[in-house]
């Protein structure tokens, strides 16, 4: 058990960044949903490679190839299963990794679980490429929960010490969410963020950040106690993305800060809804909706692979050697991430709607 | 599904606070194994109401009852149930809540899910008093993986403003652990943190924290990728504690605010053993466990239950209307919730091992 | 994982024979729902031994106690949890088994799987009174399924040689489906079974039979296909009352011998239901319910406790050696096990249609 | 969920008849074992068809191709996908099935179930082509089993009314399994089995069989209790091949017309192996493995897909009327099952074994 996640819909992601081809298996999707192929491409678009100026040099084309599950361009009950192929990789690029596993990289972690057998081209099955499979299933979900009247968005909120104005915890709306391949709400921070993203690229190095969502339109009383709350399941799914270091509701760490008085949420009633006038409690109670956006924040840390030199363990020497992370990396992951945090999450609240 | 957690260790929770009994199902807990009735009873003495002068004034006995599974004290290898009775109990208090959710309770959303039909009385299923439960399958945890050389401790990092030293994320070992019904390592921050408890308390309000927690003695290669890992399985199941807004793991938030160079964590050998230098990947990459102490860190929210006065919605009337919360709350539930967070953890952990 | 079942109904059974209590938590009830106390002590009576000649000259109570998931009798959301006290035990009967595990029981494989652990008093968590909480859950579920109009029904169709008529495949209604202890369409046949039961009894012998299960009242497509399906869970489920040696679903073993021209059933329209005209097929295609009934049988061995002499291996001695039996026991534990087949039958139809 | 199956090695089987490619994601299968991709290639074959005159004349290569999970031909640890194309598939034959659902098939309530979207063309996701997807697990499976010391073998134990020679429930060796794509111990019987399928052939018929399947070299201890036994997951995993209309284990519902002390199997001390001298059981009691063979039946009906016409509804004029099913037919698909019963058997054994 590892790459399957749900209850009645069962996403099952497999694939390595070097083997033929990545993909997911999406089991218990309604059936006669008529899938908007160019939406969820231009969903993939915005996770895909190759975007910008700040992410990496690759071009993948993330071309989507369905091999079943759909009837023309309708689902139709039986599992989907969406596979994208490998085409632009370089394998010299990794071969010493063997020996010299990459610092705060799965490589080291992953040669122990597997005991050496692990596919170490890319970092194999723990590349971050094989969340192209997970924005597959997210992004059906998302077309599945807009029908339902849910709308899922995600916006960078911070880079490095550079932070993007939050949303709106009462008030977001879907109108709000930013789109396209660098999701800001303020043009003008979203500048000073490429700015400190330029500034790790010219040193060789990477930068961290934070990606913040929000689910608008989820009625109340969604969700379960105890073990299979939102919280519970938004936090394993988006552990699923790597470099999530942690994840947040509402106001979260902020609340440890905060006297009861001040974190309390209190009720009205706005013409026959029931809302709260403040949100620290991120739209979720209990792993139960409260029809408030619901809202989380995942902090992503920077990509371990840098071109700087670093000071490591070479296991065939036994000697602390210097390294030099070859390929193509991002100095920045948290733009492209931002999409696969609502994949996640649309995972999540499509799994609970259905 | 809901109040069910594991793969090959299960554990079910049942129970509501004025029911007429809380407990819990494990299975899969191996056969043969000794249980020591008397290090468990203490475990549960640490979460137990009543320990201070800052808990709630409820006296629970807590005493833990075996209805199967041992045999003369030992597993015999069909599911182990245990319950506590719950006997302190005064419905009386409760009755207005079906007309005014209590803010930031779980009131609410409950109502919603179940159609009316939730046990409101002391938070019903939601209540933290079903932690005890779960710090019965995690204190027979506990004494597994003692058994197996790991050890898992936790103590308070801050409340609300008041920090205690953090843990020595690379030389911290089972002796740094502190015991007692109020975990700090510092114990003159624990003091700075009473003193910020009873201010709270003699507002009538109350106050959050953060808790910190380790595990030592966990091999190198433990966990699985992507949806199964260390990081998605402790989540879901930290998450079950009420209370709890976040989680973050290693340097979690605050690696968003940094460099990859200053991040990355570089192995060398310790004497045949691969360690880093440092440990700001707490332990874990890409779900799996690199040998370092494993170490995360979770945002307890203040107490929601408050004694002072708030405005919140009267369902029946429709009107905003004043809210005292009766019955007998803790000013702040961080240090009873220590050993809930050792019991994810170890029930997480044991999971895994077995 | 071993006594967990089910996906949005899950039912989590404990207990051994002489342990204090036997029990089931059941997690994913709906809310809300009135439990009939009498109906349920009703429907456990018709499991309960001492009823009548045949069966074990144990009086148990089988009193079920609920714990907790219930407000004033009804349903609150929270996980169910019932017990039933062990009060009627003799340990003393079973200290040889220790050494001479019981022919045909569990004895000697769930001393290998628990090395050496296992609970052997009485069957420990194998022995058939665990069956009394899965009738618990069942008898729940099938108050649930009667207000969805769906009805299930057993009866013993064979008691060794002895048949009863079989339940009409085509037009079986609930109004067939007979009532009491000894369960049958035929009277007369039913006489002849009690005969073959005396017959085994005053010998120290066991016989064995076959138990017909139908369920009325069930719309077309409820299931899944492949693994899913109504067969597989309802065998997954069946298999869980010890004994159980065979399942076929409509003509079964029968179709094997056919042609398709026989075995096919065609469709016809009767007053715009689709029907077909025979039901070789049990009610079930592909997993999934064809609206016409629900049709099974399972095979059940004769009780293996016989007071009869046997020639098996003593472990101690490494020598055959005689084996009496000691203790109550059935000599027909079929009548008994007709409670059974409907409770795993109801709780699975249950989780398919909450 | 549906085509998802098992705990440690968990298998997401996907695909349609007439879609692109049918396949199957194993999830947890160990690390660093070498495919051997002839012998996988060589079990596929005897599941495919136009191996006989009596298979259906379609050539279909069921090439397996590997998408993930290998590298250099040894499993990587990353979860396994093989893909086999659909070539040869001639949607026009099907067209009327919308109208007039075939008698006997999945078709009907699977109509129901997915409101129409099903995709009816060679049936579906109900198609019997999925079977190959499962030999690529079960294949795998049986080879990851040989290295373990565990053989399953099965044969066609009845055609109609001819029966081959059973397996010696005692002494059956791994020697014993008949090879080859019509598996039969008797040779004798195998040549009338031929001629019975052939007498329905040439009316346009079919004919149902039975398969029995023994797995050896299966140590004692080998289970769980009650819904995780062998029985239970044996039963969920052959159910998941369409055409299986029941299963018994052992002597299975001959036991039900014994009486105890002609049922019950005697131990003894073999060597210092305990064994029994029958094998009543079929190697199973209480869930889990005694150490004699594993030894299990499952019923197959005639294909319900007949060249003979059948008087069945038509839903768009909803008058009964003639239909003859177009395509091509296997006249019997009990010799194809064969291989299909060893991979559910041999899935189920790995999963308990990893």
């Amino acid at each position: 058990m590892s790459s399957v996640f749900g209850r009645k819909l069962k996403i099952s992601i497999f694939g390595q960044s070097h083997a033929e081809a990545i993909g997911v298996v999406i089991d218990g999707f309604p059936a006669g949903f008529a899938v908007d192929r160019e939406a969820l491409q231009a969903f993939m678009a915005r996770r895909a490679p190759g975007n910008n100026a700040f992410s990496t040099p690759r071009k993948e084309a993330d071309e989507v190839e369905f091999l079943c599950g759909l009837v023309d361009g309708v689902t139709c009950g039986a599992p989907i299963t969406a596979v994208i192929r490998n085409t632009n990789t370089r394998s010299g690029d990794y071969r010493e990794l063997f020996d010299q596993p990459r610092p705060s990289h799965a490589d080291y972690p992953a040669d122990i679980r597997y005991g050496g057998a692990q596919d170490v081209r890319g970092g194999g099955h723990f590349s971050g490429r094989l969340t192209a499979a997970l924005c597959v299933a997210g992004g059906l979900c998302l077309q599945y929960l807009e029908k339902q009247g849910v709308a899922v968005g995600a916006h960078i909120a911070a880079i490095g010490g550079v932070k993007d104005t939050p949303f709106d915890a009462v008030h977001v709306t879907a109108g709000d969410f930013p789109k396209g391949t660098f999701a800001v709400c303020d043009a003008a921070a979203g500048e000073r963020m490429r700015a400190a993203i330029e500034a790790a690229r010219s040193e060789g190095d990477s930068v961290g950040g934070v990606i913040e969502c929000a689910a608008v339109g989820l009625p109340a009383g969604v969700g379960d106690p105890m073990f299979d709350g939102l919280e519970n399941r938004l936090s394993q799914a988006v552990f699923g993305i790597p470099a999530i270091r942690g994840i947040e509701f509402g106001n979260g760490f902020e609340a440890a800060t905060l006297y009861g008085s001040q974190n309390n949420d209190c009720y009205y009633d706005d013409n026959g809804t029931v809302k709260t006038y403040t949100n620290h409690h991120g739209g979720v109670l209990g792993g139960i909706s409260t029809g408030m956006p619901l809202l989380f924040r995942v902090a992503v840390k920077p990509t371990p692979s840098i071109g700087k030199e670093q000071q490591t363990l070479n296991r065939r020497t036994g000697q602390v050697e210097p390294l030099v992370v070859r390929g193509r990396h991002d100095p920045c992951i948290v733009p492209r991430a931002v999409a696969c945090v609502e994949a996640a999450c649309a995972v999540v609240l499509c799994d609970y709607l259905l």
